[in-house]
Protein backbone atom coordinates (compact mmCIF):
# COMPACT_ATOMS: atom_id res chain seq x y z
CA UNK A 1 0.00 0.00 0.00
CA UNK A 2 0.95 3.33 -0.96
CA UNK A 3 2.08 5.61 2.04
CA UNK A 4 0.28 9.24 2.30
CA UNK A 5 1.71 12.22 3.38
CA UNK A 6 -0.40 15.26 4.58
CA UNK A 7 0.26 18.23 4.22
CA UNK A 8 -1.47 20.98 6.35
CA UNK A 9 -2.55 24.19 4.99
CA UNK A 10 -0.38 25.71 6.78
CA UNK A 11 2.84 23.66 6.30
CA UNK A 12 2.29 24.59 2.20
CA UNK A 13 1.99 27.60 3.85
CA UNK A 14 5.32 27.82 5.96
CA UNK A 15 7.21 25.65 2.45
CA UNK A 16 6.25 29.33 0.76
CA UNK A 17 7.64 31.32 3.36
CA UNK A 18 10.96 29.02 3.48
CA UNK A 19 10.94 28.97 -0.87
CA UNK A 20 10.71 33.01 -0.91
CA UNK A 21 14.27 34.29 0.19
CA UNK A 22 15.99 31.26 -2.14
CA UNK A 23 13.70 32.37 -4.96
CA UNK A 24 14.23 36.41 -4.44
CA UNK A 25 18.30 35.62 -3.96
CA UNK A 26 18.98 33.41 -7.09
CA UNK A 27 15.78 34.01 -9.51
CA UNK A 28 13.83 37.19 -8.98
CA UNK A 29 10.84 36.75 -10.80
CA UNK A 30 8.96 39.59 -12.91
CA UNK A 31 6.00 37.39 -12.93
CA UNK A 32 4.53 34.20 -11.96
CA UNK A 33 2.76 31.76 -14.24
CA UNK A 34 0.66 29.35 -11.73
CA UNK A 35 -0.62 26.06 -13.37
CA UNK A 36 -4.20 25.31 -12.12
CA UNK A 37 -5.73 24.05 -10.25
CA UNK A 38 -2.74 22.76 -8.40
CA UNK A 39 -0.53 25.78 -8.59
CA UNK A 40 -3.27 28.30 -7.56
CA UNK A 41 -2.64 28.16 -3.79
CA UNK A 42 0.79 28.00 -3.57
CA UNK A 43 1.21 30.97 -6.31
CA UNK A 44 -0.94 33.07 -4.37
CA UNK A 45 0.76 32.55 -0.46
CA UNK A 46 4.19 33.15 -2.63
CA UNK A 47 3.16 36.10 -3.95
CA UNK A 48 3.12 37.71 -0.77
CA UNK A 49 6.07 36.56 0.37
CA UNK A 50 7.84 37.54 -2.48
CA UNK A 51 6.63 41.16 -2.18
CA UNK A 52 9.33 43.96 -1.71
CA UNK A 53 8.38 46.95 0.52
CA UNK A 54 8.04 49.62 -1.61
CA UNK A 55 7.43 47.83 -4.95
CA UNK A 56 4.04 46.41 -6.46
CA UNK A 57 2.85 42.85 -6.07
CA UNK A 58 4.81 40.44 -8.47
CA UNK A 59 1.55 39.65 -10.64
CA UNK A 60 0.59 36.28 -11.24
CA UNK A 61 -1.17 34.91 -14.69
CA UNK A 62 -2.88 31.36 -14.38
CA UNK A 63 -3.01 28.85 -17.34
CA UNK A 64 -5.20 25.84 -16.89
CA UNK A 65 -3.56 22.40 -17.78
CA UNK A 66 -5.12 18.79 -16.62
CA UNK A 67 -3.89 15.34 -17.53
CA UNK A 68 -6.33 14.04 -19.69
CA UNK A 69 -8.92 12.26 -17.21
CA UNK A 70 -10.18 8.99 -17.55
CA UNK A 71 -13.20 7.84 -15.19
CA UNK A 72 -13.22 4.44 -14.67
CA UNK A 73 -16.79 3.50 -13.84
CA UNK A 74 -16.37 -0.21 -13.29
CA UNK A 75 -16.23 0.17 -9.43
CA UNK A 76 -18.72 2.16 -7.44
CA UNK A 77 -15.96 4.51 -6.65
CA UNK A 78 -15.33 5.99 -9.60
CA UNK A 79 -11.82 6.43 -9.52
CA UNK A 80 -9.22 8.70 -12.23
CA UNK A 81 -6.74 6.79 -14.55
CA UNK A 82 -3.69 8.88 -14.19
CA UNK A 83 -3.07 10.56 -18.01
CA UNK A 84 -0.33 11.21 -19.91
CA UNK A 85 -2.37 13.22 -22.43
CA UNK A 86 -2.07 17.19 -21.71
CA UNK A 87 -4.94 19.32 -22.40
CA UNK A 88 -5.10 23.27 -22.01
CA UNK A 89 -8.40 24.52 -20.18
CA UNK A 90 -6.79 28.23 -20.23
CA UNK A 91 -3.62 29.51 -22.03
CA UNK A 92 -1.84 33.11 -22.10
CA UNK A 93 -2.14 35.80 -24.21
CA UNK A 94 0.77 36.67 -26.60
CA UNK A 95 -0.92 38.86 -28.53
CA UNK A 96 -1.28 42.16 -27.41
CA UNK A 97 1.66 43.96 -27.23
CA UNK A 98 1.25 44.79 -24.06
CA UNK A 99 1.24 40.90 -23.25
CA UNK A 100 4.01 39.78 -25.38
CA UNK A 101 6.12 42.50 -23.25
CA UNK A 102 5.25 40.96 -20.31
CA UNK A 103 6.83 37.61 -20.94
CA UNK A 104 9.75 38.84 -23.09
CA UNK A 105 13.39 39.46 -21.15
CA UNK A 106 11.30 38.32 -18.41
CA UNK A 107 12.06 36.30 -15.48
CA UNK A 108 9.18 34.28 -15.09
CA UNK A 109 8.58 31.57 -12.09
CA UNK A 110 6.38 28.89 -13.06
CA UNK A 111 4.43 27.42 -10.19
CA UNK A 112 2.45 23.93 -9.17
CA UNK A 113 1.77 22.05 -6.08
CA UNK A 114 3.56 18.22 -7.44
CA UNK A 115 6.37 17.55 -9.75
CA UNK A 116 5.37 13.50 -10.29
CA UNK A 117 5.57 12.58 -13.68
CA UNK A 118 6.87 15.95 -15.02
CA UNK A 119 4.49 15.42 -18.14
CA UNK A 120 2.64 18.78 -17.43
CA UNK A 121 5.73 20.62 -16.29
CA UNK A 122 7.71 19.86 -20.00
CA UNK A 123 4.51 21.01 -21.47
CA UNK A 124 4.29 24.02 -19.78
CA UNK A 125 7.95 24.83 -20.55
CA UNK A 126 7.93 23.55 -24.09
CA UNK A 127 4.55 25.82 -25.18
CA UNK A 128 5.89 28.40 -22.98
CA UNK A 129 9.56 28.85 -24.64
CA UNK A 130 7.45 28.39 -27.86
CA UNK A 131 5.36 31.18 -27.47
CA UNK A 132 7.37 33.35 -25.93
CA UNK A 133 10.14 33.43 -28.88
CA UNK A 134 7.51 34.01 -31.11
CA UNK A 135 6.94 36.82 -29.55
CA UNK A 136 9.91 38.10 -28.77
CA UNK A 137 10.88 37.73 -33.05
CA UNK A 138 7.51 39.44 -33.16
CA UNK A 139 8.83 42.02 -30.87
CA UNK A 140 12.38 42.28 -32.91
CA UNK A 141 13.65 42.10 -29.58
CA UNK A 142 16.66 40.27 -28.38
CA UNK A 143 16.19 39.96 -24.68
CA UNK A 144 16.02 36.14 -23.68
CA UNK A 145 13.03 34.76 -21.61
CA UNK A 146 14.15 32.77 -18.40
CA UNK A 147 11.90 30.43 -16.98
CA UNK A 148 12.12 29.07 -13.52
CA UNK A 149 10.01 26.60 -11.50
CA UNK A 150 8.91 26.30 -8.04
CA UNK A 151 6.76 22.92 -6.73
CA UNK A 152 5.71 22.55 -2.92
CA UNK A 153 6.81 18.58 -3.31
CA UNK A 154 8.96 16.83 -6.30
CA UNK A 155 8.91 12.70 -6.37
CA UNK A 156 11.33 11.60 -8.32
CA UNK A 157 10.54 8.16 -7.25
CA UNK A 158 14.15 7.41 -7.05
CA UNK A 159 12.78 4.34 -4.43
CA UNK A 160 10.86 2.96 -7.31
CA UNK A 161 12.64 2.24 -10.34
CA UNK A 162 9.05 1.39 -12.48
CA UNK A 163 8.14 4.89 -11.95
CA UNK A 164 10.33 7.37 -13.72
CA UNK A 165 9.75 10.70 -15.05
CA UNK A 166 7.66 10.89 -17.95
CA UNK A 167 8.70 14.20 -19.27
CA UNK A 168 11.84 16.12 -19.03
CA UNK A 169 12.57 19.92 -18.58
CA UNK A 170 15.55 21.60 -19.92
CA UNK A 171 18.80 21.51 -18.37
CA UNK A 172 19.50 24.98 -17.81
CA UNK A 173 16.19 24.79 -15.26
CA UNK A 174 16.86 21.48 -13.55
CA UNK A 175 20.70 22.82 -12.68
CA UNK A 176 19.58 26.23 -11.85
CA UNK A 177 16.42 27.38 -11.87
CA UNK A 178 14.38 24.57 -10.14
CA UNK A 179 13.24 24.62 -6.81
CA UNK A 180 10.96 21.87 -4.63
CA UNK A 181 10.49 23.01 -1.43
CA UNK A 182 10.26 19.01 -0.43
CA UNK A 183 11.61 16.04 -2.29
CA UNK A 184 9.48 13.03 -1.26
CA UNK A 185 9.49 9.33 -1.69
CA UNK A 186 6.69 7.29 -3.93
CA UNK A 187 4.11 8.60 -1.42
CA UNK A 188 0.99 9.64 -2.23
CA UNK A 189 0.72 13.66 -1.21
CA UNK A 190 -3.03 14.52 -0.05
CA UNK A 191 -3.09 18.13 -0.14
CA UNK A 192 -5.01 19.99 2.32
CA UNK A 193 -7.60 21.66 -0.72
CA UNK A 194 -8.59 17.88 -1.34
CA UNK A 195 -9.50 16.98 1.90
CA UNK A 196 -13.41 16.50 2.58
CA UNK A 197 -12.65 16.07 6.77
CA UNK A 198 -10.00 19.21 7.18
CA UNK A 199 -9.82 18.39 10.97
CA UNK A 200 -9.66 14.73 10.44
CA UNK A 201 -6.75 15.96 7.61
CA UNK A 202 -5.32 17.61 10.38
CA UNK A 203 -5.09 15.11 12.71
CA UNK A 204 -3.51 12.42 10.07
CA UNK A 205 -0.30 15.38 9.39
CA UNK A 206 -0.59 15.83 13.71
CA UNK A 207 0.05 12.32 13.95
CA UNK A 208 2.75 11.39 10.95
CA UNK A 209 4.48 14.60 12.85
CA UNK A 210 4.55 12.82 16.43
CA UNK A 211 5.64 9.76 14.89
CA UNK A 212 8.60 11.36 13.17
CA UNK A 213 9.52 12.97 15.83
CA UNK A 214 9.70 9.47 18.18
CA UNK B 1 -9.23 51.30 15.64
CA UNK B 2 -10.73 49.09 12.66
CA UNK B 3 -11.25 45.50 14.70
CA UNK B 4 -9.34 42.56 12.73
CA UNK B 5 -10.53 39.71 11.61
CA UNK B 6 -8.24 36.43 11.66
CA UNK B 7 -9.71 33.88 9.17
CA UNK B 8 -7.43 30.80 9.00
CA UNK B 9 -7.02 28.51 5.96
CA UNK B 10 -9.47 25.57 7.45
CA UNK B 11 -11.84 28.75 8.19
CA UNK B 12 -11.59 28.88 4.24
CA UNK B 13 -12.19 25.70 3.63
CA UNK B 14 -14.98 24.86 5.79
CA UNK B 15 -16.62 28.11 3.94
CA UNK B 16 -16.37 26.88 0.82
CA UNK B 17 -17.47 23.26 1.80
CA UNK B 18 -20.12 25.16 3.78
CA UNK B 19 -21.25 26.79 0.46
CA UNK B 20 -20.67 24.29 -1.95
CA UNK B 21 -24.26 22.12 -1.72
CA UNK B 22 -25.89 25.77 -1.43
CA UNK B 23 -24.01 26.31 -5.46
CA UNK B 24 -24.92 23.14 -6.69
CA UNK B 25 -28.49 23.12 -5.65
CA UNK B 26 -29.26 26.83 -6.60
CA UNK B 27 -27.03 27.60 -9.47
CA UNK B 28 -25.14 24.02 -10.49
CA UNK B 29 -21.86 25.99 -12.30
CA UNK B 30 -20.45 24.60 -15.66
CA UNK B 31 -17.50 27.01 -15.35
CA UNK B 32 -15.84 29.29 -12.40
CA UNK B 33 -14.10 32.21 -13.23
CA UNK B 34 -11.48 32.69 -10.07
CA UNK B 35 -10.04 36.30 -9.97
CA UNK B 36 -6.97 36.72 -8.65
CA UNK B 37 -5.08 36.75 -6.87
CA UNK B 38 -7.44 36.79 -3.83
CA UNK B 39 -9.90 33.96 -5.79
CA UNK B 40 -7.42 31.52 -6.28
CA UNK B 41 -7.46 29.95 -2.73
CA UNK B 42 -11.51 29.70 -2.44
CA UNK B 43 -11.55 28.54 -6.08
CA UNK B 44 -9.52 25.97 -5.99
CA UNK B 45 -11.12 24.63 -2.67
CA UNK B 46 -14.75 24.81 -3.87
CA UNK B 47 -13.69 22.92 -6.93
CA UNK B 48 -13.18 20.17 -4.75
CA UNK B 49 -16.75 20.55 -3.03
CA UNK B 50 -18.55 20.86 -6.28
CA UNK B 51 -17.15 17.96 -8.07
CA UNK B 52 -19.40 15.36 -8.53
CA UNK B 53 -18.75 11.37 -8.73
CA UNK B 54 -18.26 10.49 -12.11
CA UNK B 55 -18.22 13.90 -13.57
CA UNK B 56 -15.59 15.38 -14.21
CA UNK B 57 -14.00 18.42 -12.19
CA UNK B 58 -15.96 22.43 -12.95
CA UNK B 59 -13.02 23.85 -14.79
CA UNK B 60 -11.84 27.00 -13.38
CA UNK B 61 -9.99 30.41 -15.48
CA UNK B 62 -8.67 33.16 -13.91
CA UNK B 63 -8.98 36.04 -14.79
CA UNK B 64 -6.49 38.61 -12.65
CA UNK B 65 -8.02 42.08 -11.64
CA UNK B 66 -6.29 44.47 -9.65
CA UNK B 67 -7.41 48.17 -8.24
CA UNK B 68 -5.21 50.71 -8.90
CA UNK B 69 -1.94 50.61 -6.22
CA UNK B 70 -0.83 53.76 -5.27
CA UNK B 71 2.21 53.41 -2.76
CA UNK B 72 2.18 56.15 -0.32
CA UNK B 73 5.63 55.96 0.35
CA UNK B 74 5.92 59.31 2.73
CA UNK B 75 6.11 57.49 5.67
CA UNK B 76 8.37 54.51 6.39
CA UNK B 77 6.18 51.86 6.35
CA UNK B 78 4.47 51.79 2.81
CA UNK B 79 0.89 51.65 2.93
CA UNK B 80 -1.57 50.78 -0.24
CA UNK B 81 -4.31 53.40 -0.72
CA UNK B 82 -7.06 51.49 -1.85
CA UNK B 83 -7.92 52.36 -5.87
CA UNK B 84 -11.04 52.76 -7.60
CA UNK B 85 -9.78 51.86 -10.88
CA UNK B 86 -9.08 48.25 -11.89
CA UNK B 87 -6.88 47.22 -14.70
CA UNK B 88 -7.02 43.64 -16.05
CA UNK B 89 -3.67 41.97 -15.47
CA UNK B 90 -5.18 38.84 -17.44
CA UNK B 91 -8.14 37.94 -19.19
CA UNK B 92 -10.41 35.44 -20.77
CA UNK B 93 -9.82 34.01 -24.20
CA UNK B 94 -13.19 34.54 -26.30
CA UNK B 95 -11.89 34.69 -29.77
CA UNK B 96 -11.41 31.08 -30.59
CA UNK B 97 -14.49 28.96 -31.42
CA UNK B 98 -14.03 26.35 -28.50
CA UNK B 99 -13.29 29.05 -25.93
CA UNK B 100 -16.37 30.69 -26.89
CA UNK B 101 -18.63 28.07 -26.68
CA UNK B 102 -17.11 27.52 -23.30
CA UNK B 103 -19.21 30.55 -21.88
CA UNK B 104 -22.02 30.84 -24.24
CA UNK B 105 -25.32 29.59 -22.72
CA UNK B 106 -23.52 28.58 -19.27
CA UNK B 107 -23.62 28.98 -16.13
CA UNK B 108 -20.48 31.23 -15.00
CA UNK B 109 -19.66 31.48 -11.21
CA UNK B 110 -17.57 34.36 -10.29
CA UNK B 111 -15.43 33.84 -7.17
CA UNK B 112 -13.22 35.88 -4.88
CA UNK B 113 -12.22 36.57 -1.35
CA UNK B 114 -14.16 39.24 -0.51
CA UNK B 115 -16.68 41.85 -1.45
CA UNK B 116 -15.70 44.76 0.03
CA UNK B 117 -16.47 48.56 -2.48
CA UNK B 118 -17.77 45.85 -5.00
CA UNK B 119 -15.92 47.80 -7.39
CA UNK B 120 -13.80 44.62 -8.62
CA UNK B 121 -17.24 42.48 -8.69
CA UNK B 122 -18.87 45.29 -10.73
CA UNK B 123 -15.92 45.72 -13.16
CA UNK B 124 -15.99 41.60 -13.80
CA UNK B 125 -19.46 41.04 -14.29
CA UNK B 126 -19.79 43.97 -16.66
CA UNK B 127 -17.00 42.82 -19.00
CA UNK B 128 -17.98 39.39 -18.67
CA UNK B 129 -21.03 40.19 -19.64
CA UNK B 130 -20.21 42.72 -22.67
CA UNK B 131 -17.76 40.12 -23.97
CA UNK B 132 -19.97 36.86 -23.85
CA UNK B 133 -22.89 38.68 -25.53
CA UNK B 134 -20.71 39.82 -28.17
CA UNK B 135 -19.13 35.87 -28.46
CA UNK B 136 -22.98 34.50 -28.15
CA UNK B 137 -23.88 37.03 -31.50
CA UNK B 138 -20.53 36.09 -32.95
CA UNK B 139 -21.70 32.16 -32.57
CA UNK B 140 -25.58 32.73 -33.54
CA UNK B 141 -26.49 31.90 -30.58
CA UNK B 142 -29.73 32.56 -28.63
CA UNK B 143 -28.56 30.61 -25.44
CA UNK B 144 -28.36 33.15 -22.45
CA UNK B 145 -25.04 32.87 -20.27
CA UNK B 146 -25.69 33.24 -16.59
CA UNK B 147 -23.53 35.04 -13.90
CA UNK B 148 -22.98 33.99 -10.30
CA UNK B 149 -21.05 35.23 -7.89
CA UNK B 150 -19.56 33.31 -4.47
CA UNK B 151 -17.06 35.62 -2.22
CA UNK B 152 -16.01 34.25 1.49
CA UNK B 153 -17.25 37.72 2.70
CA UNK B 154 -19.13 40.41 2.47
CA UNK B 155 -18.88 43.69 3.86
CA UNK B 156 -21.79 45.75 3.23
CA UNK B 157 -20.34 48.25 5.08
CA UNK B 158 -24.11 49.12 6.69
CA UNK B 159 -22.62 50.02 10.08
CA UNK B 160 -20.77 52.73 8.61
CA UNK B 161 -22.77 55.04 6.07
CA UNK B 162 -19.16 56.99 4.92
CA UNK B 163 -18.19 53.37 3.21
CA UNK B 164 -21.39 52.47 0.95
CA UNK B 165 -20.38 50.27 -1.90
CA UNK B 166 -18.86 51.90 -4.59
CA UNK B 167 -19.67 49.43 -7.21
CA UNK B 168 -22.83 48.07 -8.47
CA UNK B 169 -24.43 44.53 -9.46
CA UNK B 170 -27.13 43.78 -11.58
CA UNK B 171 -30.72 43.02 -9.67
CA UNK B 172 -31.01 39.26 -11.13
CA UNK B 173 -27.42 38.68 -9.63
CA UNK B 174 -27.89 40.34 -6.12
CA UNK B 175 -31.39 38.32 -5.53
CA UNK B 176 -30.55 35.40 -6.55
CA UNK B 177 -27.24 34.27 -7.65
CA UNK B 178 -24.90 36.01 -5.08
CA UNK B 179 -23.42 34.03 -2.34
CA UNK B 180 -21.05 35.06 0.46
CA UNK B 181 -20.37 32.84 2.72
CA UNK B 182 -20.31 35.20 5.64
CA UNK B 183 -21.42 38.87 6.03
CA UNK B 184 -19.59 41.15 8.29
CA UNK B 185 -19.17 44.47 9.35
CA UNK B 186 -16.69 47.27 8.50
CA UNK B 187 -13.65 44.98 10.05
CA UNK B 188 -10.29 44.21 8.22
CA UNK B 189 -10.51 40.78 7.33
CA UNK B 190 -6.87 39.28 7.45
CA UNK B 191 -6.70 36.24 5.27
CA UNK B 192 -4.25 33.83 6.15
CA UNK B 193 -2.39 34.01 2.66
CA UNK B 194 -1.31 37.45 3.55
CA UNK B 195 -0.07 36.31 6.60
CA UNK B 196 3.93 36.55 7.81
CA UNK B 197 3.27 34.62 10.99
CA UNK B 198 0.88 31.92 10.04
CA UNK B 199 1.12 30.06 13.86
CA UNK B 200 0.07 33.67 15.71
CA UNK B 201 -2.39 34.37 13.05
CA UNK B 202 -3.99 31.21 13.98
CA UNK B 203 -3.50 32.27 17.57
CA UNK B 204 -5.42 35.99 17.03
CA UNK B 205 -8.01 33.67 15.48
CA UNK B 206 -8.51 31.08 18.16
CA UNK B 207 -8.77 33.68 20.97
CA UNK B 208 -11.15 35.37 18.69
CA UNK B 209 -13.09 32.91 18.76
CA UNK B 210 -12.41 32.04 22.43
CA UNK B 211 -13.68 35.24 23.63
CA UNK B 212 -16.84 34.88 20.95
CA UNK B 213 -17.67 31.64 22.89
CA UNK B 214 -17.95 33.10 26.70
Amino acid sequence: MVEKIYVTYNDVHKLCQEAAPKILADFKPNLMIAIGGGGYVPARILRSFLKQPGSPNIPIQAIGLSLYEKLDNSTDNAVEAPGTKVTRTQWLDFTALGAMENFVGKRVLIVDEVDDTRTTLEYAVKELQKDVELARERLGSDKKTEFGIFVLHDEPAIQNKDKPKKGTLPEDIINGRYLAARTVGDEWICYPWEATDIDEHDRMAAEAKAKKGL
